[in-house]
């Protein structure tokens, strides 16, 4: 017996049974004495409830990762424990690889310990076998769980995402555009968020009718530190004989590679090369030229997250979904787009 | 009363505290008698028994970290983590910032929350005040204390640290050898870690008579991830009329920020001017040229942390501080140096 049990059996929100349990005077005597009687039938003494009463609240927030040596999931963690800070609340963060009978581990760790909600960093939680996320829903049934770049609809479950289908669709358009039409996209994930931005690119260039070769979508699947083997993987596929005069990476340190392999073949950037990467992250200003990348707001779904949560937590109806715009960041890896008309 | 105390009040080690708790037969008949009796009188029902005895363990690892956006921070997150899996514990971060008050609130967290151990990593949980470390030391009474790249006496507490004062002073000698003689030290932490690597730097420079300007030393203040206002930290120096023609970096950032600097005034590299960073980072091979750098050796350092801490935890005597030396991985951004005879 959880919250959502509650809310089913009663008929009203999660966000009402919430309110309920935490004495908001904004719902009606009757909502209210319905959702009570559930309660007292099912015996049921609920954390939030004892957190309304001001007992046994932890203040704290799981917050899962699955490697926080990765430069984007180490910047969500940065901003998302700030924030927590900054409302008073702690977090506890458990790093736990992408396998995912770690992952429900992790989970199953953080719900022992008490926390108030759950915060899932990255996309790569979300499976495509449904069976798979039976983990989140379990969680979701005791605490809120907020999900960082994936959307997952479920009960007591509030996804934060950005557009990365189209912020990748825009920015292949971009290129083409600037003329440039045989353009790889390059990538190292199939997580939820790695099937969007590949989407979104394929999407961009059948509208084109530039998708010619199966060849223009190249997956790495190395370490995503091995910027060397990257740039390798590039030469070789130039090798076969392949000719690109474009790249699109799925994410900073990708294009960091597609700026090496130009140089290392004399392909002038952008003029006989161009490179977009995403994230918008320290690679893409390390780079010589520095590198045009999309910049997918992490800080505002961070804060966005947090105010969701809070919201949740504070017993509030709060959007399922929110979705955020990326925005392109042009620098030295790309040429001018010739004016459409 | 905690296993710190009983070591004082029975005249032994902890680590023989340890293994009496732990039921090891390694220890004389008379040093046994002596702990129990000590436990006994005061009534001692520590953590470490209830773990020995196969109960209440939570195999669990506090780990603290200042900021988990910090790539190198992140990176050593990462082993730690992984290696603690490996090893069947979970781990617990508590990204903590670099405040002190939120430091000691997260310290206290970790301990109401019951964990095996507490990993600090980072030199900045060290300070200079020595009353501002007792919350170091109130933790070790009740948990092993470890901590990565910073070195702090008292019981139970054990530190990994990489030798950073000789991995600067090696480096910058040389660069000397190799015909540089204006170096300019470029750092931006005064931690624990950072005032051995100035002080390395200081005594290569005094050992050849070069320390003779203070401006040699630039401590850069903006955020970590700003290469835009480092670069402008150095273009402001040099348009003070102040020359130079190296530079060490006590980070790859600051590194990368001296390369974009020395391109910006079309100085070549390394022939007008040379550049080694510190950490081998993935940010020394994302520059052109890819940055000489010191590799300090974080995963190995992680290794033996664990490995220290699970020994500590198995109740056996262990070093109390290990020192690993780093090593110069020489790329593109400095010269050969003349061979000494």
């Amino acid at each position: 017996m959880n919250i959502y049990d509650i809310s089913e059996k009663a008929g009203v929100s999660i966000a009402t049974v919430s309110r309920v349990l935490n004495g908001a005077t904004n719902v009606s005597e009757k909502t209210k004495q319905k959702v009570l009687a559930v309660i007292e039938q099912y015996e049921y003494t609920p954390n939030a409830f004892a957190r309304g009463l001001g007992l046994n609240t932890m203040n704290t927030i799981g917050v899962m990762c699955a490697d926080s040596s990765d430069l984007y999931l180490a910047k969500a963690i940065y901003y998302i424990e700030q924030k927590l800070r900054a409302n008073g609340y702690d977090s506890i963060l458990c790093c736990t690889g992408y396998d995912l009978a770690a992952k429900i581990k992790a989970m199953n760790l953080l719900i022992t310990k008490k926390v108030d909600g759950i915060i899932l960093v990255g996309s790569n939680f979300i499976y495509d076998r449904e069976s798979d996320n039976k983990y989140i829903i379990d969680a979701a049934a005791q605490v809120p769980v907020m999900l960082l770049n994936a959307a997952f609809e479920s009960p007591n479950v509030y996804s934060i995402v950005s557009d990365d289908f189209t912020s990748i669709h825009d920015a292949t358009v971009e290129m083409i555009r600037s003329g440039v039409e045989d353009i790889v996209y390059f990538y190292n994930s199939n997580s939820y968020s790695g099937k969007r931005k590949l989407a979104g690119y394929r999407a961009a260039m059948e509208e084109h009718g530039l998708l010619y070769d199966e060849r223009l979508m190249q997956f790495y699947q190395g370490s995503h530190e091995d910027i060397a083997a990257m740039t390798a993987h590039l030469t070789a596929l130039r090798d076969t004989g392949f000719s690109f005069h474009g790249l699109i990476a799925a994410d900073d340190n990708l294009a960091i590679a597609a700026v090496k392999y130009a140089k290392k073949h004399n392909l002038s950037i952008p003029d006989d090369f161009s490179v977009i990467g995403y994230n918008n992250s320290l690679l893409s200003c390390c780079s010589d030229p520095e590198i045009t990348s999309i910049d997918n707001k992490l800080e505002t779904l961070c804060q966005h997250l947090i105010t969701t949560l809070l919201g949740v937590l504070g017993g509030n109806e709060m959007p399922k979904i929110t979705v955020f715009n990326g925005e392109l960041v042009t620098r030295g890896t790309t040429r001018a787009t010739t004016p459409q008309g």
